[in-house]
């Protein structure tokens, strides 16, 4: 937040820069009380809220748009993990006494960019002054059809375990930022280390992957706070256990190269958080479909392993067949 | 925030205090990323959002209870607005470092209270940390039936205004808790007093009403930034004008006292905020039906003027017929 310039009032603020996100006519130009929203027939709505906040979700310098993004894009995480397609949103943004206009329009910049990349509107929104830091707090809705939501606790015995896209980069991009020397200890290129800060900083929710979930999960979450730690917990909830290879886990270039040179760095993918991919189970029977499915949305899909008889919530983690001791992390927020 | 006591990690603190809140099958008990939420067929659904901060919208002391009463109330206002009746919250809590298990009690408590009351459930939430004050967020969702949502944007010529309850108190009660010593200066009672208190912390959402403003309303917002303000901000809405006769404005025992006592009460009862009376206007047939329908809710309701043709948004407010000059001040939260 560097330069002040004018500052308008919190009319003008919302005229400026909120209005033109609100483009559904339900939204009323964001000039009402509150807003209306009729689903279509035949389809469930999906509600999620999930607020980030400065110094602990995301770094207080970060550029705004990616602050932007990140507040939004967790949520569409939510979204898609249970197989709804982005509606709308609310946001209340939490804006210390020092914004700035190029703060604020660097913000909805970033939105704008998201509600087309991902088509939805803005429904609704608060701005409130903080003298703490600053914070966004989103509530996102989709749409899913009627009796397609995918449920944490549908896994059963024999289903297989799917990953999209690829697990541990936000986490490790997460290190780098933390240490920047790591890259030179991990020997992996500027190229490599800029997907992996770029996967930190941009979080890629799965929303093209949602109508494929809604047909074809059994059981589905999006993986936020660590792949082991997410899983234990889908398994929890549907009361089965899990059989994992970790070399089948799909791992980037980048990610490849930083295990191999930093033991580490395995804590961080398998443990660490703010991975947004979408851990699915299905039975067998559904995995040539889902796997064709996936491939028309242009995501990748990996099967990481199986849903077995046992503890709830109990992991078998396996390398080359032999069993690891691998401590499940939940990542905890207090 | 006195005592420390045992602090439970976040999976606790969800299972033993949010999960409760969580009675409708769509939230599954919380355990899941997102919701689902089936609006019955011919309703549309409402939404809005609304967040209060520490020494913003509350003050840092106020009762746990109070504070959460008043997260889901100003919320809940919105909705009777627009003529929805409550369905379902999401909430964000924002807790500092030194948050205690007594606090979070008291607050769930007044969650769980306020679901009683006004006939909702919790359906998300997220908790999260902060090293700034305390904040609540909350996106509320209600139902209206289809086509009978009134926006502020409705008001025609000849309508009559309608207030409900009465204006002023709250900001008044601010004023006290402010500065005490106006007690004394305005001449109250203890009881009266209490009352005003009472309206500024707890401010009671007009839910009751909202079936009648589905009905009748022509157009509707609620007051929450102060009455003048907020009725010139539906004038311009409705691109009309209205006039206004201050000695019809209905006032607690309490404010007419302090009204006669201090001048400087009448900017807070015209202009002061936190009234979260529903404002209406509705054509003159609909007067009688609309009375006898708020009677049968119990919730009084007065006539305080009528919509005039005029540049949008222009007050005309008269004392016993005499114009007066008094400027509209609408709330700006920056």
């Amino acid at each position: 937040m560097a330069e002040a310039g004018e500052r308008p009032d919190e009319d003008e603020l919302i005229a400026r820069f909120l209005r033109p996100l609100a483009t559904s006519e339900g939204a009323a130009e964001l000039r009402d009380d509150a807003a209306g929203y009729a689903p279509p027939p035949g389809h469930e709505l999906v509600l999620t809220t999930d607020a980030i906040v400065a110094g602990v979700h995301f770094f207080p310098d970060d550029p705004a748009d990616a602050i932007a993004r990140r507040a939004l894009r967790v949520n569409l995480s939510d979204l898609a993990a249970k197989g709804a397609e982005p509606a709308g949103y609310l946001l209340t943004l939490a804006l210390p006494p020092d914004w700035t206009v190029n703060w604020l329009e660097a913000f909805t910049n970033g939105l704008r960019a998201d509600q087309q990349a991902f088509g939805l509107s803005l429904y609704g929104g608060d701005t409130v002054r903080t003298h703490g830091p600053v914070w966004v707090s989103v509530t996102a809705f989709g749409l899913v059809p009627d009796g397609r939501r995918p449920l944490r606790a549908g896994a059963r015995v024999g289903d297989c375990i799917y990953l999209s896209g690829s697990v541990g980069d936000a986490a490790l991009g997460l290190l780098l930022r933390q240490n920047p020397d790591l890259f030179k200890s991990w020997g992996i290129s500027i190229d490599e280390r800029d997907h992996l800060l770029d996967r930190y900083l941009k979080p890629q929710p799965r929303v093209r992957l949602a109508s494929t979930i809604a047909k074809f999960a059994s059981a589905s979450m999006d993986v936020s706070d660590g792949l082991l730690g997410d899983l234990e917990r889908l398994c929890e909830a549907s009361d089965v256990a899990a059989a994992v290879e970790i070399d089948n886990l799909p791992l980037s270039p980048a990610a490849r190269k930083a295990l191999r040179a930093d033991f580490d760095a395995q804590a961080a993918v398998l443990g660490g958080g703010d991975d947004y991919e979408i851990l699915a189970t299905l039975p067998p029977e559904h995995v040539k479909d889902f796997e064709e499915s996936a491939r028309r949305a242009r995501i990748p899909v990996t099967r990481i392993g199986e849903i077995v008889g046992g503890a709830a919530g109990r992991l078998r983690v396996t390398s080359g067949g032999r069993v690891l001791n691998v401590p499940a992390r939940k990542y905890q927020h207090f």
